[in-house]
């Protein structure tokens, strides 16, 4: 006979704490708001520098600060309570009851523990403006604006103040980026429609962070249970794991049983905006069928959702009946998810999709927790040969439509987008969003600019993801190497989430964010000046980089030799430019006086090296 | 004591052999010279597909050929000397004297085994054209151009005769991408200069390739012996290795010991074009000071190297002297090894570079053997704060003058181009190469697209190479995971080469390649069918698809499964798109009734799908 199992109720969930290497977690406090610690993390370098450490922005959260008590049971700290609170127009009420099939009526037996803390919910009372758009609107700089100001400027300070720092040129396409962000401009770009701040009045566990064209180009990792293979410690540790890698906002794609709990640890362990796909739960309250589907469940689904604080919700309220046959001769159909289940709704029932009939609805509904719509892309293509066709842009404009709608109603958009794109046709997608969708932001899948390298999506998507962001995107939804062929594990979802930081950043040098090429520049002094373990902790993925330099020249010593393991130590061309330098410096005009300079040289003392190893030409 | 080890030399070398999975080697025999054999990989499709096998271009030689008998120690048939010789102009001698510093001055201890056989070398003998480049202006189509055309042809027959396939459309910017590729054709590009196809002649083991705006992107793959790590054996190994996935030339940048052998055993052994760094092995010979470098020992080297058959010479002979204090001030100064070690020559000596001085010299005797010029660009920045300076761009304005003279002088070449570039500086250099050269083929290192990403360098490369290929490079030079940290192994280069593949396809996807989609549209075919085997195998990495796909579901019964892991088997929004396909036929026009409709939906059955798992919005 077995020794019973510890009850799993005791033990504590284990999530991955502690702060990257050589990096400190650090709290800016703006002036117009002292009470406020917007986070950031600085690298530190190695004294021969001479140099600051490098400030980069943090949505890792409480998870890297070594002073924070992490307690998974009890959730983050709910700091931004007191924010919303002081806004005022909100009232405290008893929530909808949880009911068996919001866990897809699983059994006792299996169903996931329930988070511990049960929060009464909050919503507008209608008094006064509640959401982000509505204080814009009214004028309200609101603490969460203030927030993101802070964050967003990140290095700019420095970058105005010193001489040294390189002047950022770029092609933004139209946007208007600012040498600084002030909370008035946050205001303007919300007011405008241009930005969103997702942040639901019941997600106070919130660092709030912003998305749009003006600003630094975000990123999202999804997540989401499988039915066999994960559990509520998992999903919080894989939320957890993506953000600590750089992830901006963390989607919670969970089908299937125990969707609710799940939910509810996420959210409650969460610093970044969650955003579902209410459609995916509705769908498991009529036993998976999406004839089933209504409006009444759709709604109790949302109301439920919005009473746990997911910050945004993606809505496929542009999948109209009249589209769906545009579909038909497409290579790969109707790919989204959401996107099918509401054509098979609409075909079904020969209706138009109750979520367009509803949408005003919809709107009042998010309007009062303040939860942003992600307008879905439901006929996205998902395949090259389907690209910019009549079904993707029909939908487009549909959402357009609705954006208007929903910003009658105070509510914060983004818009979706594909996908499978080539090269030559991404640009129209930013450019036709644009337009539609009187510049909300848009938010895109990749896009994947090739089908033949399944187990390289990261890579096919991350170029598309990378010049749509230059071309005006405000986030990128993450490809992992999975795509197409499962479901992505640890080393999968970090591959994604470093990938998709490479494309936001190269769009953010592109497009001339002041100070995006602080970080590049502090890289390339480093590597110039050989100084490894700096050029390890400026790295996007530190470990990744340690390990490869060790593959090759594990020996401790090496990590502060004035050389790398492509030239080895007796020939180094990054040596010979100091030559060059010195030689430089001794000239006093750009006459060269040959033979002099000759020996010039020599007196410089010209040292030989002798080349050891391969290298590029 | 030890059983003494069997001698090494008795053991036959080992290279990787062996078809990909469901692939065929065909061989097509052109109109024009029936005695050629233009080689293609067929990937064959499950029966139910109902379609023909994917024909995709191949460049692994008689590797991947079962029929083939591959014989290290014999090197691979050397059919083309035929060709050669039925041209006329050439003559065989007695070829340079092969000197203990070729091989670096190793000890016969470690020095590495001679090639067993030896071949005389032929020159051109003036009496008539010689170079593919003096050829084409002569009028003359050589089985080169006839081989290429055929091979560049891949899938347009078939994409002009059938209507299924779709219209490639693009943006090429300016390039000239025929529907059909004819000898004349490749004669014609190759007589403006516009392409290359490098070939010494002393290199008859070689499968003709062609390098040029309007064909093809092509890859680079760089190997090359590290001193302490690496054998004859493994070099062979890596140029097979890196072919099998589909570098279409590679690059050998040995220094050190054993360079002369080394790469005889390469050469006889490669049916890609094998480049070089002559300016590596002279450096060599001088025992690695670079000031010691002069005319003599590199003419020496180069008449070395086009003895042995080495298809195209990096060299540096735009790092003119005048040029080099433009680099004082730069983040990262020189970075290109050839670069630094010319700058340190001009300095020491402080005169203009050599190889500038002898460039009339360098073209009439690469033009003996038709060796192709690959202009180094040894000033490229080595990071993005040096992207587009002030050095780089004097050095390409040298290399636009050099290429006309090695026209004048009969020489085929193209250019090589940066580095580290932000995405809005990637379109200049290709813009200033066009109009600075004439239009030879631009050959470029990535261009990385940021710096903060040591370890994932192979990614920020391939955003830039994708770009720059679609706007007009004919040549990606890859860049591994290792890029800055160390040396690739056997799978930094399959990744690295798998990645420039990608960024080549996207390439030629966005230019309207008239049959680059064919192959997209074959995988969406699969996928759409759930025809799991065909997606793994026509992915570029079959063996990373299959593994990918049986993390997740091991099952061998889960291949041939209509469902992924993404929504599971009760659900599935491509088997929706059925129904949508079924409705749209069953209307006879766009005008909905919708009771009426409705009903017929029920009749043509709507099947219940229950959604399992998570997936993408």
């Amino acid at each position: 006979m077995n020794k019973p199992a510890k009850p799993k109720d005791f033990e504590p969930l284990k999530v991955t704490t502690g702060p990257l290497p050589a990096s400190s977690k650090i709290y800016v406090s703006p002036a117009a708001a002292p009470d406020l610690r917007v986070p950031f993390r600085e690298i530190g370098l190695h004294a021969s520098a001479g140099e600051p450490p490098v400030r980069v922005y943090d949505t890792s959260g409480p998870y890297t600060d070594p002073q924070a008590a992490i307690h998974v049971e009890k959730g983050l700290p709910r700091a931004r309570t007191a924010w919303v609170l002081e806004r005022g127009g909100v009232e405290a009420y008893n929530g909808r009851v949880i009911k068996p099939e919001d866990n897809g009526n699983v059994g006792q037996k299996h169903l996931a523990k329930a988070f511990p803390i049960a929060h009464q919910p909050l919503r507008g009372d209608g008094s006064r403006p509640l959401t982000q758009l509505q204080c814009a609107r009214a004028g309200i700089i609101t603490k969460e604006m203030i927030y993101v100001a802070a964050r967003e400027n990140l290095g700019r300070e420095q970058a105005l103040a010193n001489a040294r720092a390189t002047i950022a040129d770029g092609e933004s396409f139209g946007a208007a980026i600012p040498e600084y962000v002030t909370p008035e401009f946050v205001r303007d770009e919300i007011a405008r429609g241009r930005a969103i701040i997702p942040c639901n009045i019941n997600h106070p566990e919130l660092e709030p962070m912003i998305i749009g064209r003006n600003f630094l180009v975000k990123i999202n990792a999804n997540i989401g249970n499988s039915a066999v293979t994960s559990s509520v410690e998992e999903e919080v540790e894989k939320m957890v794991w993506a953000i600590r890698w750089g992830a901006d906002t963390v989607m919670d794609l969970s089908t299937g049983r125990n969707i609710h709990n799940t939910r509810e640890w996420i959210i409650r362990n969460s610093p970044v905006p969650i955003g579902t796909v209410p459609i995916y739960q509705a769908l498991e309250k009529v036993n998976g069928d999406p004839v089933k589907l209504d409006w009444e469940v759709y709604k109790d689904t949302l109301i439920e959702q919005c009473e746990q604080g997911v910050d945004y919700f993606t809505i496929h309220a542009g999948v109209r009946l009249g589209y769906i046959h545009l579909t038909a001769d497409r290579v790969t159909g109707i790919v989204s998810r959401g996107g099918s289940i509401m054509a098979k709704w609409c075909l079904a029932h020969h209706k138009e999709s109750f979520l367009y009939e509803h949408f005003d609805e919809i709107c009042d509904l998010m309007a009062k927790y303040d939860v942003s719509f992600s307008l879905g892309d439901g006929l996205r293509p998902g395949s090259i040969a389907d690209a910019n066709d009549a079904a993707q842009f029909a939908e487009l404009e549909t959402l357009g439509e609705l954006t208007k709608i929903a910003w009658e109603k105070g509510c914060q958009v983004m818009i979706e987008g594909p996908g499978h794109v080539p090269m030559h046709k991404i640009k129209i997608n930013m450019e036709k969003q644009l337009r539609e969708c009187g510049e909300a932001p848009f938010y895109t899948l990749g896009p994947l600019t090739t089908d033949i390298a399944p187990g390289y999506d990261h890579i096919t998507s991350a170029i598309g993801a990378a010049m749509i962001g230059w071309f005006g995107t405000a986030m990128l939804c993450y490809v992992t190497p999975k795509e197409h062929l499962g479901l992505p594990n640890r080393d999968d979802v970090k591959e994604g989430v470093i990938t998709y930081k490479i494309a936001a950043h190269a769009a953010d040098l592109a497009k001339g964010h002041p100070a995006a090429q602080a970080w590049d520049d502090a890289m390339s002094r480093a590597r110039f000046s050989f100084r490894w373990e700096d050029q390890f902790n400026l790295s996007l993925d530190p470990e990744r980089a340690l390990a490869f330099h060790d593959e090759t020249l594990p020996k401790e010593a090496h990590k502060v030799a004035h050389f790398c393991s492509m030239c080895g130590p007796k020939f180094c061309s990054m040596k010979i430019t100091q030559d060059v330098r010195d030689y430089a410096a001794k000239l006093n005009d750009k006459t060269f006086g040959m033979a002099e300079m000759s020996k010039k040289f020599v007196e410089l003392g010209g040292e030989v090296y002798v080349p050891q190893d391969s290298d590029k030409p």
